[in-house]
């Protein structure tokens, strides 16, 4: 069966944000949010260009998501993100009640698993979508910022 | 001794921002961030207004206050909040390496204290300056629109 619009295509998306944030020095993370399999919002880390912790990828399109929708509830949508939201975006998501979480690597030291952040009991979360992919853009990042320091 | 800049003084500060936020109907939590006794930065929940679940009165105020010093760390800093913190603006108190939060009213079900949300170690956190009156706030906004409704 053929399914364009699966978890990888939507990933790859992500990915793209991820590397937008690489190419402004920022720790490559990005997200998504779709909706019936449209994408609503899009967003990457900006917190050096920001100056604020709190411009996650997922914060930023958390927002957007909500003004595209015409309302702060993300039911029926589906965040893609590069990396395992912290415990501050899945804070939000918890607020947000929406209703899929799809992450690409794992963070172990500050990702919310770990943390046993509380989501929503509506809200489903898996793990591993392009994982190589999101984490090999990571460690080149910190490489080249070791190198450059 | 007098202390004309104690915590009671600053909880009021964040008081009146709570009941801004009542007076727009948003559910009363308000917030300042203070720097050797100087506020720095003043907000109250918007999340209605902005139809924005991110938009507490704590991250608007570490938002702010980032920008004011030109630096995202809120080292030396002190949040004064009449609610304690949710999973979502402990996790951004967490990125922004904050000294000192200090709430009004405990939240046994969705604060930070209970979740267990991981605070930076350099913050210190306390709890219960003007408590009575955070939470009157509180129950009198639930009152008041659950008659009307």
């Amino acid at each position: 069966m053929i399914e364009p619009f699966d978890d990888v295509h939507f990933m790859k998306k992500a990915l793209q944000e991820a590397e937008a944030a690489f190419e402004k020095g920022e720790i490559p993370v990005g997200a998504i949010i779709v909706i019936d399999n449209k994408i609503i919002a899009r967003g990457h880390n900006l917190t050096e260009t920001l100056t604020d912790v709190t411009a996650h990828a997922e914060m930023q399109t958390i927002t957007a998501a909500a003004n595209f929708l015409g309302g702060k509830y993300l039911k029926n949508c589906t965040l893609y993100v590069t990396l395992e939201p912290c415990q501050m975006c899945a804070g939000a998501l918890y607020w947000s009640q929406i209703s899929n979480i799809v992450y690409g690597a794992r963070d172990e030291e500050r990702g919310c698993i770990n943390l046993k952040t509380k989501l929503h009991p509506k809200t489903h979360i898996k793990g591993g979508v392009l994982e190589d992919e999101a984490s090999a853009l990571l460690k080149r990042f910190f490489i080249e910022k070791r190198n450059l320091n």
